[in-house]
């Protein structure tokens, strides 16, 4: 018998993503599923799963130990709390809810029945990320003081519910929420303070463009500015230490490169360069030869991460990897984000030193 | 005889920029130099000048009515008030000087003397800003959401009295003193909030980064970032619209684009891509036919717009250009952003109208 026994509640795009994962791991896999609309419960059954006439039928379900929540958003709460009150370890799509006092209703669901609860923050696992978590951490920019992670998209219009407030709409939940999550997983420490600008470029009720500053207690400062109607690309990450600065340019995370000062640049003397613009020393463009270029590492790509780690976590072998305090942090700093956005200051944030507690 | 006959005090670098361009108009002159360090003077008198042996002496001869002031900057105040008490117009080098009380002493020594008083704010003329203004006022943009002014060097360290607190020294002084000068020039409205981060990179005791967010009331988010030691470098200017977008990539100001969305976009159906890092529609790549390409605004190219200005504001023919007040302005953003960076937290900064006064 396998050790996670799904039932999928949202039979919509991403339940696709995940039984496409889900196949791949040993020890998962999917019993049943269930929608509110009757075409998509049908699609269920025409891709070969059991399909339940109701929720509480998938619940009532013992062959099922695990539900994946992969509703709207503004539905997340109430099936991830009966799921969960049915003695269900409980996987939820992101953003897991739109506020913090919602989510705690969860976090407390879970922890009364004693049942694991998660959020597919999938991005975690993103070649990108983990690129830039590594450039990071190595140490190979020395000491860093800008992290700036950045998505531009030329469509403009948002589709479907991601365009209305009500359902959990707009970038910084949809995108916001991975960033987020990806930059507070990387960098350790308080962050001090939030400031945020939003605006609706192309869409009139939900921000379609972002542009959020961090500042942590180590003084390190975070960027993560993201816009559907930017017709010229930005770099996916710009990160630049004292001793050099890396650039990702996309999501593949291997189109990038990492720059450093070369020894040669301690023989160059600096000059004056009269520019178009007046006369300047600082910023004269100096000789290639001063600077060294490395490739980015090469990390092996994971699809399967999330899914192993929840099945070992609920099989005692492992700690759970996206932990519901991680997801509350972030939850939190989002609703800073729009006080801040709304109000037009910038938010102070976490006061008091973080405790990270090993789940 | 000349309308401007200029005497110079302070010369070094930036006076021999000067001269050039004051070569190139008519109707000013330089009578003669003063430097403390006789070695400059001598050079001065090298140069073809008449070299004074004191700066009273300098003020005293009546030949003289306009003194440029190229001296550091923590010495600008006592000699432009030294002159504008002498009866001299005055132009002063950038930074005008470190705080707002300073400067309005010096503006208080112009009013009651009446003479001009103006700041070598030069790179209102540099060539990448004006076609960034003519951008931004054009609307081929559309209605603009974010104006980004960037500059990336990879030197690293400053050189002379850049390095030290005292001379004025720092980024923010040298470069920043010119970009929010520029924006503020460009953009009409009140700044309703400014938030600031700072980093001393590779000089121990002055910012060699700063990355500073405005607030406008019309709701347009501004950013100025620049770095001395960013060894990939970013665009000059990116400036997005819910038109399109621009990006001018160096000083030179014809190296950049705009992009709009063509016809065609409309009859493209958005599509789900599945990337490397998970399905997304919002950013699925477009067919480039979406997009339209246009060259950035041919400008006529004017090293001498400064000078002829201060010549026929002197002759009461033009209004001056590099007003005071706009000076005064950028001086107080200037604190703000200061203040903002070493207490962690956005600073209100204009909450009642500004009237512009005409000069």
């Amino acid at each position: 018998m396998s050790i996670l026994r799904m039932g999928i509640i949202g039979y919509g795009g991403m339940a696709h993503w995940h039984q496409e994962r889900v196949r791949l791991v040993d020890g998962i896999e999917v019993v049943g599923v269930y929608d509110v609309l009757p075409a998509q419960r049908q699609k269920g059954e025409a891709d070969g799963y059991l399909a339940y006439p109701s929720r509480d039928a998938l619940l009532a379900d013992e062959r099922i130990n695990c539900v994946l929540v992969a509703t709207p958003n503004h539905v997340h709460k109430e099936n991830v709390i009966a799921a969960l009150d049915a003695g269900k370890h409980v996987i939820c799509e992101k953003p897991v809810t739109l506020t913090v006092a919602d989510l705690d209703e969860m976090i407390a669901a879970s922890r009364r029945n004693e049942k694991l609860f998660t959020v597919h923050q999938n991005r975690r696992w993103d070649h990108d990320y983990l690129v830039a978590k590594e450039v990071f951490r190595s140490g190979a920019l020395g000491e860093v003081y800008t992290v700036q992670s950045c998505l531009s998209g030329t469509g403009g219009l948002i589709n479907g519910w991601r365009a209305f407030p009500e359902y959990g709409g707009g970038m910084v939940y949809d995108w916001g929420v991975h960033f987020l999550d990806q930059l507070l997983d990387m960098i350790p420490g308080r962050i001090l303070t939030v400031f945020a600008d939003l605006h609706s470029v192309k869409n009139s009720l939900v921000d379609d463009y972002f542009h959020i500053s961090l500042k942590f207690d180590s003084g390190l400062s975070v960027i993560t500015e993201l816009g559907t109607f930017m017709l010229r690309s930005k770099p996916r990450w710009y990160m630049a230490g004292n001793g050099g600065t890396m650039v990702i340019n996309s999501f593949d995370g291997a189109d990038g490169i990492i720059t450093k000062v070369s020894k040669l640049a301690e023989a160059v003397e600096p000059v004056i360069v009269q520019t178009d613009a007046g006369p300047t020393r600082t910023f004269a463009p100096q000789p290639p030869e001063t600077r060294e270029d490395f490739p980015l590492p090469e990390l092996i790509r994971d699809k399967t991460a999330f899914y192993r780690n929840v099945r070992d976590a609920i099989a005692g072998k492992e700690n759970l990897i996206v932990r519901p305090e991680q997801v509350r942090r972030v939850l939190s700093l989002i609703e800073a984000v729009f006080v801040s956005a709304r109000e037009g200051r910038s938010i102070p944030f976490e006061e008091k030193e973080i405790v990270w507690r090993e789940s």
